[in-house]
């Protein structure tokens, strides 16, 4: 017995590694009580081959729909891209990385079948994240939203013209910058594009959100974190010769103007994370940021 | 009528400037219908000179015990001290600077009577503020304690000499690190010896705890946002040649040891920080780091 | 008597109080025994109005073989563009600002007859700024060049998307990166972009290059120094999603590809730079970077 | 035959691996066409056992005028203070790590007769590199004075204290400054506290001195690279509650004093600094920093 039902399979990325874990995972599945739903553009990517009584094709709404967990194979982008999908759906996730660990995606290659059994039996933890909405405003209407378990970030379009804003946070008017824009980050996010700008890194069950200036003109600028249900804002400059872009999770663009508000809070629905029972985010830091491990070990 | 009937003053800088402060208070409070506690070392200070039916002079815990209100004078180094004292009498503290604005001072001398009059009529905002707690466990048993409300930062005593320790967060190791120290901040903190260190602003109503390392060795070390009910451990390596100390809000200070483990966690008790009602944590940011006003005023 | 004969004015920037100065230079220097040459671009912005036996309009080929002495009105931008522009003959810069100063424009509107007065009676200083020779080869091509007395930077063009390269200096291989790109920048300009990617202050009169990664991805990626004398050499990486760009100053730009080879060294021809007697580089860093003055001053 | 024809040895770690060291380099010396002279602290480490016509026993004075090459066991630190010792001297210096190598002492124990072979033969590279003159002047005249390979640091001494001190280049006044120190490093001192501190990295040949302040209170300080031939001057401030002390490549510490001028300034010697022909900063910077490899190498 397990304690689900119907697994969907996402898997987008177009290689021969991605596909063999894709394929291992369906055939284990197929060795379990459960029903497994492939979404259509990785069943395309796989080139079909797979038939039995409890496997089908779907399209993105209805694995959400259906399923009481989704796995995503591939590296953190593809999670990334994955929870924003189902977010609606209230489906947990679990990430199978198809090479080294990742931070989201916990599960290698190579030990497939022996942590996806361990899950169906119910040895794993749930760790829930939150993902930002974020909402351009122009003129007081709704132009264009996205969603980000990372960051939004508002940034120059392109080439290197420095952008200029005004910062808001629960209607506090914060600052006025000129910089190359702002990441708007979550703990999530804090070890991803953050943390290359210069952001602190956060625990995932942080409830904060960090607004990381990028190459700021002013000196002064830092790093702010502010509680995670704070309201976001930012008032796009009027003089920018820039067109300014705010992007999720470095994934979905949408063009900004002058006078256009940015407003970015937190969703109401979170994501709910799957880890195998030894995941540990302290271990992951270590391993992906080069940290030290114990003084013991150096003696 | 006033909220509050018992009003305590404290002021320890021996200057004209903060004499003269606490003076005016007196006189004020003497106007209205509070009872006007002077802390003894404050009193001897000031020199004697006032009297009256509903004046006295009594030491810190007599004062934290009677007063419904408890009014630090100088800078925000005064109010720290003030409120590791205060903190188990649940009084609320309100800082009044002798000079230019601090973060947690902010009526100036020339406001007195007006900002303590509005205060006294119930015009104030009140902010909780969380301290932390720290303990020094040496074979299982604890040697030192002490409070702070800005930060814990443990240190190499002397000279420049690197420490080693381990770091652990609810049990979880960490890293280890090599370094000139860390400072474990709280919010309050953030604006102060942690904002030098490189750590970020963090909004005074965030739950959370800094972790700033001190000149790492490694250079992958950043600082780490941990929840604010986090429990923080240092093991202090064995091998190090310094004489490491851990120092609260920079004003009480204890040696520690190769093994101590330095416990550091939120206090039960919080701060009550009364404001005006005109306070605003991000004007103090622009006023204090220069950051820039809004864009019209600069075209 | 004058050590300056015949003197250019460029001042391209189309606002009133950027004409209004030229206007104000052009007849100052008539009344001083000097040819004046106006860059023709400018003559059109300023819509004519001036006549005279010394004055003509004349491009910048002209002005450039003609001056013993060229004057920028404009902020550094301008004098960045002025500078590019001119270094092929070897003509000496000043730059009048049309506000407050700046780096490299160190004279303001209201003392312009004053400070042009001591320049052309001799009381100035001259500082000689190196600029740097950017190609892009291409199989073994050049296919662009430019100048840049700040920096050359590159960039992922549009979008967030990190790019990746090798970095060489001397022939030696330096390192791969991920990064948002790389400002490769002379000590004049580690006062601009590359002080807000995080990069050092460096004296004007230093003879060095600064590499300053740009939001790197590895954790202990740093700026670096290399003599000022040192070949730079930034191979394009093949799989970049992104349109790579080099860019000159802020203001020229091209569009590099995978294999691309951007060399990047001193030219052989310097800037002058005047100045008058009193300029001071680490006043200009107290008063634009907000450096503390004296301590005496504020006790 | 060989260029050397009495050679040096130093080591000072009392530790198995470096005596091991040292008696292999001893024995292989006795193979060769040399004298030895080993420096008496370094002998009696060693315990004696080693007797011969070429071989003696001196003090670092007598070594530093006899000899042609100095060899160093030990770590960086080892070199550091064999290069303060004998830069007076004129000798060149060689590096011999008793474990993983450092950015200066470049060989390893189990290269060490393969390699010496080679510098003995005539292969090898000298580098200069400049050390650092301290001198504390107190009301005009010289109070103490050290030399630095690396760095000189002024720092607080004891505890967490605040320093201020007025900076000067080549007697311009820079700015003041609050903070915990200032590290005053080489382009060899940049990869060791200066790096830390988040000083950028040098290359050993550039001429150039880097002023990194230490957790500044003013966000706007950043690292200042000048000239080589800089005269850098710190001036204590009076209102210190700390005891200011400056440090020589974190090994000799002198207290300094309200009033009292730090002068730093290159010595006029230089360090001649012996590499196995194979010797490459950048491989160092790779392999001890954690900078990535070739991009073919990752694909």
């Amino acid at each position: 017995m397990t304690q689900f039902s119907t697994v969907g399979l996402i898997g987008r990325l177009d290689n021969d590694r991605a596909r063999y874990s894709v394929e291992r995972l369906v055939r284990f599945l197929a060795t379990r009580d459960v029903n497994t739903i492939i979404e259509e553009q990785t069943a395309a990517l796989l080139g079909g081959g797979f038939s039995g009584p409890d496997i089908r094709v779907a399209d993105m709404d209805e694995l959400g729909s259906c399923c009481d967990l989704a796995i995503v194979v591939g590296g953190d982008g593809s999670l990334l891209s994955g929870a924003r999908d189902l977010v609606q759906y209230d489906v947990p996730l679990l990430g199978v990385n198809r090479g080294r660990l990742g931070f989201l995606t916990d599960i290698v290659p190579d030990a497939i079948e022996q942590k996806m059994g361990e899950v169906l039996d119910g040895q794993y933890a749930v760790e829930k994240r939150f993902l930002l909405d974020m909402n351009v405003m122009r003129a007081g209407r709704p132009v264009s939203t996205g969603d980000a378990l990372n960051d939004v970030v508002l940034h120059p379009g392109e080439f290197i013209r420095m952008l200029e804003f005004e910062l808001y946070v629960d209607d506090y008017f914060v600052t006025s910058q000129r910089s190359d824009g702002m990441i708007v980050s979550t703990p999530t996010g804090s070890t991803a594009y953050a943390l290359s700008g210069g952001g602190p890194i956060m625990h995932p069950k942080l409830d904060a959100i960090v607004l990381v200036p990028m190459n700021p003109h002013t000196l002064s600028s830092r790093p702010m974190v502010v509680a995670g249900d704070s309201i976001v804002k930012i008032l796009v400059g009027e003089g920018n010769s820039a067109v300014p872009h705010v992007t999720c999770d470095g994934q979905t663009h949408d063009v900004v103007a002058g006078g256009d508000e940015i407003i970015i809070s937190k969703k109401p629905q979170h994501l709910q994370l799957l880890h195998p029972l030894n995941h540990n985010f302290y271990e992951r830091c270590r391993s992906k940021l080069g940290w030290g491990g114990h003084l013991l070990d150096k003696s």
